[in-house]
């Protein structure tokens, strides 16, 4: 077998935002992966990892359908993608990361090194089609493995293998990256949190990665939003800050200042609070457009419930009104059945696959396919 | 067997807005019926009809299962609603009408004048929940029988008996009401005429319900909207307002005056016009409100497409800014599949089913049920 | 409109074993009826009809989709099979029978007198395949329309619309024509009844259908099997068989004889009783076999339980050694789910699609499409 | 962390037939495995692997959900189940193999060595079902992952996470078994190879697994019966049979002799041919008797077509005739519909799922649940 290095390879097809260090490829998102076509009996992937609390997650497809799911340990390690196969025919194979992208004081760092065949690799196609979703952890797959009785918050119960854009990217034969993060919100996280907000993250390459590693691989760099140019951009944000509007004060802990959505007592919500959300709404949206000019933007929401769902939509409206920019759209999904959740009372796989059909419907005619 | 003028029943539940006459019942609307709990052996309906181009449509349930549906003729009949069950238990039938109230220059009058049955009647239980359902030929049930070919505008291919409201209503255990007519709009109808508007036939008993006999009937008088008031309200309008934008003007046949809703050429909607849109949509909001100052109200959009789902949404927004009221919702349903088309492009029975899954989630949760 | 006398018309398509008549046309059995192509705007079939305690149920189907389904009562009538539509176009139009042939002391007859329309008729196609049902209540479609607490034996609940027959005959596209009895078996009828067995009504055009009028009908006539050759004869008995086993004696209330299928102490069958039964399976497909040379038969069982799997199994294993026929085959329908039973504990409409699933599957296989 | 020899284990639940070593438990067989209840934070379990050609893989679960699925190399290695759990709280891991038993010139040998966790292992309840399934290739679950595309006979595409058996465990809550070898039938494999057959295979702990090697681990030692009975067992063979008429005959390269199932020129089968596959059925019933005198067999047949249904049933019913053993039966499972093929034309996951609807419904009625 001969050793191809990441960074000398040609043949392959990278998912994901990320920048080609010297000897190694990061991939930091959710579905971030490699995809090579390779004519050899075997294949090999070679990886570097770090972790601590939260192991990486992995997936690996033959041919499209989905072959083995695993937890990575910190060191190098090489990954068999498969072996005893016929020398010849073309074998696609992508491997890709099941964890979202982590930050804060965490790091789960999950570096391609390259491959080993006993083949070659040859040129994989391009989609006719790409979609970027941006979420939190319905898009970061919480909960779409482990039991119902699962409560944790562990990397092993979020996944890209079991998500609705993966799903939708198979039907609808697209690409598609993820840039999700579990209890963020548009302006605050679930837990009134006013810093873990997707708008604040999304224009780096991978804004969550900060540290000091994550800084040299160039997560903090901004991304480049001209290399790859979404068809449509799905945002999946509301479920967090609608969590917030019943949650206590977040008190910062360095800065000691408090931040608080807050209800009326008859339970709705207050003016001033509900704007400033709504303010970030527009807000995110022209962040979004201005990044992407030629995408055209869907707002998705309702799997986890519909409490925010007129005041997103309001938004949506509003900047419509104010920009003129009416390439944003908005639609609900939807809630999660019953007997459809996952792991630690989120969407279980049921309820992706019924969120990926309805999704599915509108994207095939918005993108006329 | 005996005759039991409906008249001087005291056991039979009334589906649907009407006024009962000297002898006789009226059914108007869609879904609109009786239902009896009666110990006979067997058990009839007397009718009287009236009909030209667009005859009465009927269906029956026995014990909650759908059992029959016929085409009613002109003139006195009776229908057998069962025969040669053993005297003694109770068998609960309803007899409702499978389609939506008719106006214009047509009159489809369909009147219930009593029961004979060899035994009697017992008291039918009020269900816990109350919805009312406003729409247009969607509500209607049109294309829910018939052929995927077949495209014409005819009564066989209404129902309320494979429509969403009818399946939420069993899956909730719910009595339903049904407003609707198909082509109308909120602002105008998919023709871009201004009088087939809802809002301008919700107050009476039954306004589409024109012309000196239905007036007879009481169809025109203002509904007692104390009488019965919906726990939740389900506004299912839009689609004939966003078919209105891609329509040439309409023009009155008796003032000649015209009335269009523009696009401009780059597809965008012509500013006043969506304005006027946006504007009955709120004032939609605020009569309903008038009438109904309990009800939960949700508005629906999006089983034929999504075009103004952003306008709608954003007009309810801004009713909940303008009005304080919040008790106002909106969600979108799933759009027809490719393959759930019934008759005339409208959504099949299929797609009905997918309705009402999205939706009776929705309620269970608001209705605590 | 003009009258189209049925025995003079040329572009009718007849469904089911019948005989035409001087001036009418017996529809006998479960999903017989009558198909045209009509270009006029307006269709009527001229009937006449008798019955007493278990009167005739009908439905009808517009360009395949099904469109009414009623109670018929003694007398002559009209059915108004559409109207309103534009002249012209081809409209196909199916009127046919739910309720299965009714023999014993009842009589439930349905004479096709003709149609009336404005139009004329054209050819209708006949299909490819050709599918023969023989069975028993199951296939009679009873508890296909229905509550699961309604337990009486009544023609309302069976029906050949929601007939797992029905929805094998429209995925495959092809004629059908079913022979049922409710009770029926093989050997004996479900209470030991050695009399109800459907071998002994399988030759003449309608044996169930006694009685003098019914005789001059034809009934009692052998059937032409020439004119109709099945390319598969679906045989689904055994049910009523396994039930007798359970059931106390049968005493003949003419000759004072009793007849009884005996379980052993232990549960077990008594094996002159079961040879009997077996014997009865071979003799049936003998019978089979001689009217219909040329088609396949698949004996299928389980809707209602396997309580007789094997031993139907091996009566259709003896039968190819014994005879060399190796036409006949042996297959399993999936048993009614807990959640699936119809009315009076028989198969619901899930059950038929259950099942008719399964069914589809293996026959087109065999028949290869 | 402590490390929990396995052979010092007591709270250890252990899934299939095997024998413990000296500090070792082989898993020979598709779906077996070792089950624990573990308190510990962390939990890792430590394994000894062999393979050649046809490496390892296993799955695991996590409280009952699918966590992970991966390749094993040979050699020493050992896979976290998981960690940064909170200690304390009972967490139910199963870890399986995925591969089915390997025997001929090929061996893969997975050996569990022990455990080691920070936490201890209490008592793993046994179900109130025991289930024991024996078949060939559909049973080891092959073409249950991977594209249907995939034709090549390797260990990847088979399975027992998602195979019918395991799906029906889940849901009877039955502890379930599988012995089953791709390619093996009743008297003959696929390809007419008269020792590849179940039968011979079935009595020892692992027939197929032969060797030095297996040996020393007990493979080859008569299985303990009286240690594991099932309430039922599932017999799903015939299709290599069926397949073995089509097929050119088999000669074994050691004697030269040849054996073939032989076809007449009218596709029948030769009638001492289907004897001898028929009375190898007849003896593996008595075989299976011999070795499981307490439980209910079943014989099930279908999934990739059903050629010798009738012969196998019909050899069922012999079996009982001529022992009197009538606690044998037949069932035919939904064959694969054709857009449910996994790899290999084998059956996908969607018609493992079929499959086991319908003989999860028999079995609840069998066993009483």
């Amino acid at each position: 077998m001969k050793t191809y290095p990441i960074q000398e390879m040609k043949n392959v097809k990278i998912h994901g935002r990320t920048k080609m260090g010297p000897d190694f490829l990061p991939l930091f998102w959710n579905n971030a992966g490699v995809e090579v076509n390779c004519t050899g009996g075997e294949l090999w992937i070679d990886l570097e990892v770090d972790s601590a609390f939260y192991e990486a997650w992995i997936a690996t497809e033959l041919n499209g359908a989905f072959m083995s799911r695993q937890m990575l340990h910190p060191g190098t390690c090489s990954i068999c993608l498969y072996r005893s196969m016929t020398p010849g025919p073309v074998k696609n194979v992508k491997f890709y990361r099941e964890l979202q992208a982590m930050g804060n004081m965490e790091r789960t760092i999950l570096l391609v090194k390259g491959f080993r065949t006993d083949g070659e690799f040859l040129p994989v196609e391009e989609k006719p089609y790409r979609l970027e979703f941006v979420g939190d952890s319905i898009t970061s797959g919480e909960g779409s493995y482990g039991a119902t009785e699962d409560t944790e918050w562990l990397s092993m119960y979020m996944s890209s293998s079991r998500n609705y854009a993966n799903i939708i990217g198979k039907k609808l034969n697209a690409d598609i990256r993820i840039i999700s993060q579990g209890g963020f919100g548009v302006l605050t996280g679930w837990d009134n949190n006013p810093n873990t907000n997707i708008p604040s993250i999304y224009d780096p390459i991978c804004g969550p990665a900060i540290g000091d590693f994550n800084e040299v691989l160039g997560a903090q760099e901004i991304n480049d939003f001209e290399a790859w140019k979404p068809h449509v951009i799905i945002v999946n944000l509301g479920t967090n800050d609608a969590s917030a509007f019943r949650q206590p004060a977040f008190t910062d802990p360095v800065t000691g200042e408090t931040f608080q959505q807050r209800m009326n007592p008859d339970g709705s919500y207050v003016k001033e609070d509900l704007e400033r959300f709504t303010d970030a709404v527009k807000a995110f949206l022209a962040q979004l457009r201005k990044r992407n000019p030629d995408s055209y933007i869907v707002w998705v929401y309702g799997m986890l419930g519909y409490d925010l769902s007129v005041p997103i939509a309001g938004a949506v409206a509003d900047y419509r009104r104010e920009t003129g920019d009416n390439r944003v759209d908005y639609i609900t999904l939807p809630n999660t059945e019953v007997d459809a959740y996952g792991a630690h009372m989120h969407p279980g796989y049921a309820s992706h696959v019924a969120a990926a059909k309805v999704l599915t419907r509108y994207l095939a005619e918005r993108l006329g396919c």
